[in-house]
């Protein structure tokens, strides 16, 4: 076995347009290009989408959670099945979180230098997760990429609670390369902390590059800082990670964040936002957010947005009657929206990088914007609609 | 516009084996073969699938309720969209049940000659269902097949209810024929009722073939009566029906409902088991029926059934996730189960069809409910498994 960040990891810059980049990420699973971005399926699935659904969107890699998958079915199940690939029935390359997100968010938990303990929501035992432990979980799962065990500053922080998540971050990821150290098909990427205090997110990250990683992402975002707290934290980290890497902003976001922060040279999101929305029944168009249960679509004979391509769109499932399988609560409703919200996604990042490559991202995203916020979703707004995506 | 009855349906005898038969029934929206299963898309979707995951089983044609579409989105509003097949997304031949049953399993109606008062359950409103109005409203939905509106008798019930439930439905299926004599592309099936009395389905059904229907049902069937009842009944009633007709045995069944009632000559079916089940976590298998929410299944790494070439078993889906799925409480369980019962059921009623044709309907049977009853889902029997499908 080689170290973590051999081959067959190879990130490969294809093109660029101010801070933007468009780029091609190898792994044993396959390529993904980037921006790129991940659906989340949490228990190993994507909700109410089939894996064969999800490629048809045009995702080339999806996110799983260690803790959850920890909890249920477990993940020595998991890789006595083949693991995660073979087990969800998703073949292209899949990112596996570090698990300490989901701790960090319990209500109840005990943290220390060592790691987190806490309480099994599904058997009720007491459990702890250490970067030893959620590395040993990511090995078993063998996803492609797999995320360092960090301590996720919640926001608002005090500067004494973020230089704390940043030296036990830094901590972490010594103890995290050690427990890997044994496999070369699954990328280890570092997670810089900081939260909002720019000396605390230099530093971190100085020592993380130092470390050489396949990957660096950026987390302690979409904690409630909001959109302009995030935009000028990933503006300012952005830059501090090495150009030959790729980058992850961390559960973010709605179409406008993810727009931002691949102008600020991101690389790599995920987010629960299109298939949450979708399941109640908000789903994303070209000329923004529309709630498909709001009473108006009732009678509304048009596709969710007519410059769709997805299996609801292209299908000719109108928004009444997407509106009449909420309203009959029919899991149809959630599937078809669900299937439209990612595949919304996997355009807008395919637009985007696009315009990267023929050095246009700027006019793209500001086109974008412009026909994104002028009118949720009206009938004529629809009717009219061009496609700047 | 034409009668009723007339071109553009056709049914067509393709086979016979003793009383069984296969054919094939003519729509203004194709053809289905018999004997047919129809998948039941009670608000006008098959819960938990795609208009194109059903078709992909090999359904034919469909069911909706004409109760449940009447209460939401209404009959007028999917009439606007271009009718049912348009509002739901299927282009094949779809049947609309009468409403008749579903109004009769209220709690609280009122019945008379003229018809059944109750109450809106979706606004709380009063309503009225009379042979004329549900002939209405089915004509708004627009399916290929229309159901006569009939009083479905209960069981048990006492022979003066069962009469007064012939003489009711022999009345309204003449103010049916009235009320829907200006729409040639649906055709209207007769309802037999009469309840367990021979003399009653007797005098029903010839009163009703005097009509020349251009097909029949036995209804006032899967209402508790149990599958030797069922049976009975079902053995008297298909002789009494015109052999160039198709014959619909109305809300049947399990998979050995439906091998008997097609020895006895029946050739169209419609149920919520196939769904409601998978719903549960209950799939079908040609070893018998398995619960995957069993905590034997946890670790099992078969698909559901190795012989099924379904989006889930062919798709390589293990029972020990689809039982995670299930766990998790994630839809793609649902989704996956559905698909797969479904395709069963399409399986078992195309074995049927061409073991008719073959002249071996009852070594089929026969077969089938051998290995049905033998071991429901061990893993050794799963893997042993032959295919008599």
């Amino acid at each position: 076995m080689s170290e973590p960040h051999d081959a067959p990891f190879r990130f490969r810059l294809e093109g660029r347009c101010g801070r933007a980049r468009a780029g091609c990420f190898a792994t044993p699973h396959g390529s993904f290009r980037t921006p790129a971005f991940m659906p989340v399926g949490t228990h190993g699935a994507v909700k109410a989408m089939t894996p064969e659904q999800v490629r048809a969107t045009g995702a080339e890699i999806v996110l799983a959670n260690t803790y959850h998958l920890a909890l249920r079915p477990g993940e020595a199940l998991v890789e006595k099945l083949g693991g995660l690939h073979d087990f969800m029935r998703w073949n292209g390359p899949i990112l596996t979180d570090s698990g300490g997100f989901q701790v960090f968010s319990l209500p109840k938990k005990e943290i220390d230098d060592r790691g987190v303990r806490f309480r099994n929501e599904v058997d009720g035992s007491s459990m702890e997760l250490t970067p030893e432990r959620s590395i040993q979980i990511q090995n078993a799962l063998g996803a492609d990429i797999i995320m360092a065990f960090d301590e996720c500053t919640p926001y608002p922080a005090e500067e004494s609670l973020a230089r704390r998540g940043v030296r036990r971050t830094l901590g972490w990821i010594e103890r995290c390369l050690k427990a890997h150290a044994r496999r070369g098909d699954q990328a280890l990427f570092g997670i810089v902390q900081g939260s909002v205090y720019p000396h605390l997110r230099e530093s971190c990250a100085q020592a993380l590059v130092a470390l050489d990683l396949p990957g660096y992402a950026i987390g302690g975002v979409s904690v409630g800082e909001g959109h302009e707290l995030m935009c000028r934290v990933t503006e300012h980290c952005a830059p501090l990670l090495p150009e030959t890497k790729p980058r992850y902003l961390m559960g973010v976001g709605l179409p406008e964040d993810l727009l931002a922060a691949i102008g600020y040279g991101i690389d790599l999101f995920d987010c629960v936002i299109p298939t949450r929305y979708a399941r109640s029944g908000s789903v994303f168009t070209i000329r923004g957010r529309i709630r498909l249960t709001n009473r108006k679509y009732r009678r509304d004979a048009y596709p969710i947005d007519v410059s769709c391509d997805c299996e609801a769109c292209a299908g000719g499932f109108s928004r009444a009657y997407i509106h009449h399988l909420f309203a009959a609560n029919e899991i149809l409703g959630a599937i078809l929206a669900s299937t439209h919200n990612v595949r919304f996604y996997q355009r807008l990042v395919a637009s985007a990088r696009a315009a990267v490559q023929e050095q246009r991202f700027d006019a793209f995203r500001r086109e974008f914007l412009e026909g994104y916020a002028k009118d949720a979703g009206g009938k004529s707004a629809a009717k009219d609609a061009q496609l700047p995506l």
